[in-house]
Formats: structure tokens, C-alpha cells, sequence
């Protein structure tokens, strides 16, 4: 899809937009892989910077080296962000596309540091701008993974919004439970707090800052920790039933049966059509296929 | 099946309840979605004002406000409650139902305050009122899906009854043993408190509030994080094993062909539709299809 | 097959030992039942009291009769044991059946604390004998869900010991290279101990007694948590992929259609059996079925 | 392979080294065998040596010992190694083999230890020597199930790919963004910590070292405990559905079919027998079965 809209946006052909739309738009040419291989190292070089900018003992020794390195890095995005803006067809189509959108705030936060300090190390978004790298490594079959898993997730959003919200439930019930049960314990000051708690620990993270301390606390820990575990299975099932259709929707019934040949298909006789690969004869009238 | 109950316990046409129900009960007519869209903001209001008054630095200052606002909502919900009860045709079905039930426990915690201090922190539970919220959004199609999970989960129940019967002898056992073994240990007060930690280890949840300290101890602790890194499979295989099963039961087996041509699909005779692909003859007439 | 040992073992018709027999080794009648119930009321009983017995508040203030009630359900399980030796024919057979050797390790620890105190936290053993539980409740369904549990175990036990294989050596491996990059972090003493991290981190567990320090540490911790989340996957897909396989082998392609009612099973004209339940006509030649 | 590879690199028939490379390579005769189960105890040996010289305790009373064993068991792996080099015909091939460089680096540390103190530790690389257990024990049925998990692997490599490649992005921007919101908290030190904290909250491994202490920090822990624990799922999915696909590759659809009944089993004329179970005519010749 993405590469459709690619070739669809393209600059007229003669203009000079052209070998620079082929070059940051397209990974075909040699030209243009150099440019992608390129920015995916400037990419990552960038939002190393921002993360090491956030170590105290790094940042205080090369404050002014890495202040200059993230000025140059946004300065670079900006100018490709232009040029790409200046490239295609239709601005607005590729402004508001998905990358249109990634290209743009992984350069607004360094200009709105001017205003608000603090705000560079939002820049750290810039690592949504790696997604290019499917582009270079074979982009076509990593998205089709991609979209087959989107769709496995896309086919069972609703029975996950159900469970989510069985969840939800649980864990605002149990845990102001909790928050009644514990109420001389200090750790559960309040029932948010107990909420947090209770996600906590279904979910089967268990911190351990929040713990409970009386027997019946013990109980519904318990209670919940056991559901947890149990229904961690449920979005499991719900995924792996998706996946096994999406991709057998995809690439044909491959889970159950060998990969169809296809040409021994159809009985001529009776007409039945569920032969195996290797069937040479109809196996229920006996006429060869 | 609920949206069933409902038709058959409306009022009598032309009564004055007839309105009142079609709007507190329905969500076809604009009022009806309204009503129920303005409901679900209610509760989750009074839900939120139940949470935020058991936060000490809010619940000081704003005391008067949330305590006249749990009235307030408790006062609306009395209100709806005895409409519905007016509305129905036969009472004591809807009283006795679930939604009944719970419409009910979710007003008297505020009335059982004034005998009872420090129950209001129970009124949570008109959370459980939210899943109303099902009725607006395309109610059928979420019913249906929440229906399938609750299928799949009453199928493997007795698969589940047998696995968490296993897990409890384990954490039995594996907890006393620990209680022997870490009899050094301060954390390991009492067998009740050492089968508590073997429940949080074996979920994986592993708060850290109780940990063994003896190498044995290391030991035996580690069989129990891998039994429990290894059994989460099971509810997980049995869950999606019967996913898997009822939703190829309900809607045809899509998992393991293609979806149907619906060429065999309908029979000209009894319109009966539920055909194998295979299929030549009606099943429950035997038309020729 | 469990249930047909019993009536093979069973004593000679007309003999004073069958009542009895039928009383505690079988199910069928209203005395054996209520045997049965009552049997498993004293074993939870008895498991409780070895529990509250290591509570200490409470075992200093009743600990003559937590000792008096030790040793009276001893001496009850003790005669019950000698009757279940007497009642059958061979007396070996039961002596060494699963069930034989749990009711004698159930009485043992109690005459054990004569010469080794501290043993009776052993007791708690007793709980396997709640396994019994499965006679009163539909016997027959719950042990072969159990069954169907161990088959699938079985079937996918190679594939779980080259998977539990491979775990080892991550762990080893992983937890000693631990030991060596955080060797100036007080909580990895030695390898033992870092391989014990290892294990509370790949199971995600996780409970934060030792934890690493050093960035290179994080590093190290986080690839085994990425992995650990991932291989989690292993088991379960080989789990569902058993319990998937042996279900459908002992109660026929389930996942695939309708449970078959067998009553419309077979066309009398063509032969065909694969028809749905609820077909009424062949769906192959037309036939009334 | 291993085995063929084996059977190609054997020396020359009557040389003096075919003797001792049957002994040392292959594990069909009994000297073979004896061979085989003597290294893996002396490795299990080796490897539990260099973990108890790590625990302190013993490590200054026994320092001699474990020094003196640690150097008796390189010489032997060492002599071990000389001899599999000597006797197989392409050198070089074997050393560049899988177990060839195991082997190898299985005794270079104690050598390295002369120069560099400290690096003992690493023998327990030889851990991985115990990977030759699989020859004794039915070595061929363990291999094939292991290759089947790593073929599973291999099939569900690149959708693996996209999914950590999409968790690391989550962790990245939720890490860093937890940063900025818990600023304040002396535990969120810098953004690769940060994003440290974020991989053990969405792997559910939850130390505990690092924990959220705001409200907003509390609801954004929460957003990544539910993603992991829904996104468990997808792993799972993946490689549930490589297994079932690529083992019925290999075996055979078993998964959809009962065990053929072996009536329509063997063709009399061309003696297939992988029917199908409602064949009626030879799939291949077409013979009435």
C-alpha cells in the first residue's frame, strides 16, 4: 500500500524533483539505498544523543557537544523533511500520511525546547522514524508479516475490548476490596492505588512496593494472582485462533493440508474436490483426475 | 437472549409505561441511546467521585462536596431503579435478573453507610454497571463475542478444575516443604504465609516481599518458578484448544477452509443455509441444491 | 481404569469384607458416598490443623489441641489404612497402587515426630489424598479430562526436555557471565547465586532480592527477560499443539465439526457418516437418513 | 547431519586412528558409549567446580583443590580435544564444526587465566559440551524433535522480528516518556534506565528496584503492564502456529484427522497407504480399496 501511494505521488517525470524523489523516497536505486542506510545510522546516532544527553555523568562532562550534535541532527531532519515536502505530488497527501506525520514530530520537539526546557527528550520518537528499515531489508515480506499480524489484531479487537474490559472490572472490584480489607496497612493509601496494585499483579508483574499484609489481603492476592495467570491465557487463544486464520485465509489452508497443487483439484466424474496434492485417481468414484 | 427478555417484558402498548421503558430500556430510538449514553457518563462520575474521596489530601479537602455528590448519585440511581421496577410487566423477573441485581447492589452500599461507616468505598462496584455500555455500541456483535468466551470457558472448565486442582496441591506441598526447609527464615512465618509465597511464585508474580534465603531454599524455589513457567501453557492450550472449537462450531469451520463459495449455500426448498461445502442434497429436507 | 482395578480387587461375593469394601472403595452406593464425603471433610480437617499449627499465635494458645486433634485423625486414618489393606484381595497390589502409598505417607509423619520433631509439617502430604474428591464428583468425566492433561504431557515430553535442556544452559551460561560483569555488586555472591537470578529472571518472576547494577548488567538482564518472554512461547505452542492432537484422536475430529450425535450417523444408501447432527437428509444422495 | 557428517570425516579403514575414533566420535559400540557417558560426567564434574570455587566459603578452605582439579580437567579436554583433531581426516572441517569450536573454547579459558585473572569463570561455556547427551540418550528421535522447534523457530523468524522490533519501539518512547513524567523520582536516573525499568515492566518480570511513584507514572506503568500482558500473546501465536504447521509438514496433517482405521488403509494393488479415512478408490491407482 505504502509503495503504491509511493509511485502515485511521484514528481512529473524531466522534472528536477525527480532524482531526488528517487533518491529519499525509493530504496531501488543505489543511490537511494545509500541515502536510507544513511539516515537509519543518522537516526539512530540522533536518538543515542538524546539518551545519553539524560546520564547526569555524561551530561554535565559533554553538555555543549551533545547541545551542538542534537542542533545538527534537527537541522539535517528538518532539510529532509522540506526537500520531502517539496518532492511529491500532492503535499498534503504525504503531510498527513503515517511517516508524514513521524518526519514532522521528530523535529518539532528541538524548536520547542526554545520555549520549554525539558522537551528534548521527547525526541526519543524519532526511533518510530527506524520503521524506514524494513524498507532496505527486503521491505516487502517483513510487511506483509507486519500486516498479517495487524489484521490477526485488527480480527480479534473485539473480543479483546470484551476481555479488557472483564479486566478492568476485576481489577477496580478487587482492588478497592483491597483498599477496604488493607486499611491499616500504609502502602494502600488509596483506592486508585489499589487499583495500581491489583494491575500489577494480575498482570504478574508484581513490583513487591505495594504488598498486602493481613491474612484476608493474602486470600484475594491469591485470588487475583490465580486469575491472572489463568486468563493470561485468554488473549493468547484469541491471537493464535486469528493467526491461524488470518494466515490460512492468506496463504491457503496450509495448517491442515499439504500445499495444494491445485491441478489434481476437481473430480471430472463426481466432481468432489477435496483430494489430497497426490491424488492421481478420484478416491471416491475411482476416475483419474 | 437479554434483547429477547426484554420484548417479552415490555409493558402493554399504549400504557403511560411504555415510553418510560423504551427509553430506559431500549437504545433503538434517539432518546433511548441518549439516555443510556447520559447513564454510562453517570456512572463512571460516580465511580470516579467513590475513588477520588479514599485519596486523603482530596477526601480532606473536598469532604462535603463528594459526600453530597454519592447522595446525589445514589438518589438518581434509586430514582432509575424503581422506574425500571415500575416499567416491567413482571417484576420480580427483572429483579431476580443480572442486571437487576446488580442495578440494586449498586445503590444500597450509600444507605448502608448510615449504619455502617466506611462501606461507600464498596459503591465500586456500580463499575459493573458500566457493561450497559454494551447495549450502545453495537451491542449484538460484542454480546455475541463475550457469549463465544464464555463458551470456550464453560467447555474447559473441568479441564481448568483439574489444573488448578494440581496447582493447589503443588503450592501445598512445595510451600509446607518450604516452610521446613527456610525454618531460619523470618519471612517464612507460618505454612499459610509460605503457600502465599509459593502462589506468587508459582504465578510468576514474585513480589519479593518473601524470598528464601538457604541455598535448598534457592533450590526449591527455582523448581517452582520453572513448573510455573512451564504449566502456564496449559490453561492457555486448553483455552485456545476450545476457542479454536466453539468458534468453528458457531461459524462454520473458517479455521480450516477457505470461506465458502456459497454456491451450496442456501436450499431453494427450506432456505436452510447451514451446508457443508460438500453438500449436495439439503440436509433437513433433501432438496437437490 | 483405576475404577476396574477396584472391582477386580474386590473380595469374594458373600464375604464379611464386602460391605465393607463397598463402603470405602466405592462411590455407587448412599453409605459409600457419604463415606466418601465424610472422609474428605476429615482430610481438609486435618490438613488445616497441621497448617494453623505453624502459625504461632495461634499454636501457642491451642497447641494441646492442635496435638490431640494430630494425632486422633492419625489414629483415624491409621484403622481406615488397616481396613482398606484388610478389605481387598491382594494386598500388595494396593499397598503399591498411587493411592496405596499416599494413604501410608499421610499416616507416617505423625509417628515420626516420636523420634524426630518438626515432621509434622510433613503432613500436609495429606492433600494428595483430596485427589479422592474425583469419585464423588462424576468420577469418570474429571479423570479423563486428567488423562487426556497426561497424554497431552506425555506426547510433548521429548519436545519439553530438549526446551528445558536449552533453558539450563541459557541460565548457566547467562547467570556466570552475570556473576563476572557485576562482580562488585554485593547481591551476586557467587555463581550458584547468579544463576538463581537467572532463573527468577527468565521465568519473569522477578523478585528483585538480587538485582544488577551496572549498565552492561542491565544490558545482560534485559536480553534474558526478552528472552524469557519469548520462549514462554515454546511450551504453550507445543502444549496446545498436544492437547489439540490428543483430544482430537480420542474423541474424533472435534475441532473440525459438530459434535456428532450419532443418531443420523451413517446413510443407509451411500454409506456416507460424516453428515452434520443436525441433518435430517444424506447430504451426498439424498437419502433419509 | 551430525551422524553423516561423522561417517564422511571417519578416517581410513585399519589406520591406528579408527579405533579411537569410533571410541571418541560414536557412541555405537560399548567402548563408545562408556566413553561418552564418563565425558559427560567428568564435564557436569568440571562445570560444578568452577561454580563452588566461585562461593566464597569454600572457595578460600578448598582453593588448592579446585585450583589443582580445574587444570587436571583442562589437560584432559585439552588431550581429549588433540585427539578428536588427530583423528579425523579434514582437520579443518571439524574444527570450524559447531562442536568443534565448543570443544575448543571449552579449555582456552584456564590458559587465558595465566595472563588474565579472573576468566576461570568462563569455563562454564563447558556446559554446553553437555549438549553431547542427546548421543546417548536415543540420540536421533531428540534431535529431530529439537530441529522441529528450531524449524518452527526459523518459520517464525521474521514475524518474531517484527515484534521485537515494535516492543523495542514501545519501550523506547514509554521508557523515555517515563523519564520526563517521573523526573522527580531519584529512581528513574536517566532514559537507558528508564527504558531498563520499561523492558522489566513489559516482560511482567517487575524487580521492583525501580518503581513509579506519581499517579501519571502510575497509569502509564499500567498502559505497559497491559500491553505486555496482552502482547505475551503474540509470541505465543506465532510459534503455536509455526509447530502445528511445521510438524504436520513432517508427520503428516495428523492434527485434523483421526488415526486412519486402517480399513481403507493399505491399496492392494500399489500398497499406499496414506488414504484418506473416507477414500473409497486408490488416491494413486486408482484400485477399488
Amino acid at each position: 500500500m505504502k509503495s503504491k501511494y509511493r509511485y502515485e505521488n511521484a514528481p512529473e517525470k524531466g522534472s528536477w524533483k525527480e532524482p531526488i524523489y528517487s533518491i529519499i523516497f525509493e530504496a531501488d536505486t543505489a543511490a537511494g539505498k545509500s541515502f536510507d542506510l544513511g539516515l537509519i545510522l543518522v537516526i539512530v546516532a540522533s536518538v543515542l544523543v538524546v539518551m545519553l544527553d539524560s546520564v547526569q555523568s555524561l551530561s554535565t562532562t559533554y553538555h555543549n557537544t551533545f547541545h551542538f550534535m542534537e542542533w545538527a541532527f534537527t537541522i539535517l531532519f528538518t532539510i529532509e523533511y522540506l526537500l520531502r515536502i517539496a518532492c511529491v505530488r500532492e503535499k498534503k497527501k504525504y503531510a498527513l500520511s503515517f511517516f508524514g506525520i513521524i518526519d514532522l514530530i521528530a523535529v518539532l520537539p528541538t524548536y520547542l525546547t526554545m520555549f520549554l526546557p525539558g522537551g528534548q527528550f521527547l525526541l526519543v520518537i524519532r526511533s518510530l522514524r527506524l520503521l524506514r528499515i524494513f524498507r532496505i531489508l527486503k521491505l516487502v515480506q517483513y510487511l506483509s508479516e507486519a500486516e498479517l499480524l495487524m489484521e490477526a489484531f485488527r480480527e480479534s479487537q473485539r473480543k479483546i475490548v470484551v476481555f479488557l474490559f472483564a479486566v478492568l472490572n476485576i481489577v477496580i472490584i478487587l482492588g478497592s476490596l483491597m483498599y477496604v480489607v488493607e486499611n491499616e496497612n500504609p502502602d494502600f493509601t488509596s483506592i486508585p492505588e489499589s487499583i495500581y496494585w491489583a494491575i500489577t499483579t494480575i498482570t504478574t508483574v508484581g513490583y513487591g512496593d505495594i504488598v498486602p499484609t493481613t491474612p484476608l489481603g493474602h486470600v484475594i492476592a491469591s485470588i487475583i494472582m490465580i486469575t491472572g495467570f489463568s486468563i493470561i491465557a485468554v488473549p493468547t487463544g484469541i491471537v493464535t485462533h486469528s493467526i491461524i486464520r488470518v494466515s490460512s485465509r492468506t496463504t491457503g489452508p496450509q495448517v491442515f493440508e499439504q500445499e495444494d497443487s491445485g491441478s489434481s483439484g476437481t473430480c471430472n466424474n463426481c466432481g468432489l474436490d477435496t483430494h489430497d496434492s497426490d491424488a492421481s485417481y478420484c478416491k471416491r468414484c475411482g476416475t483419474k483426475l
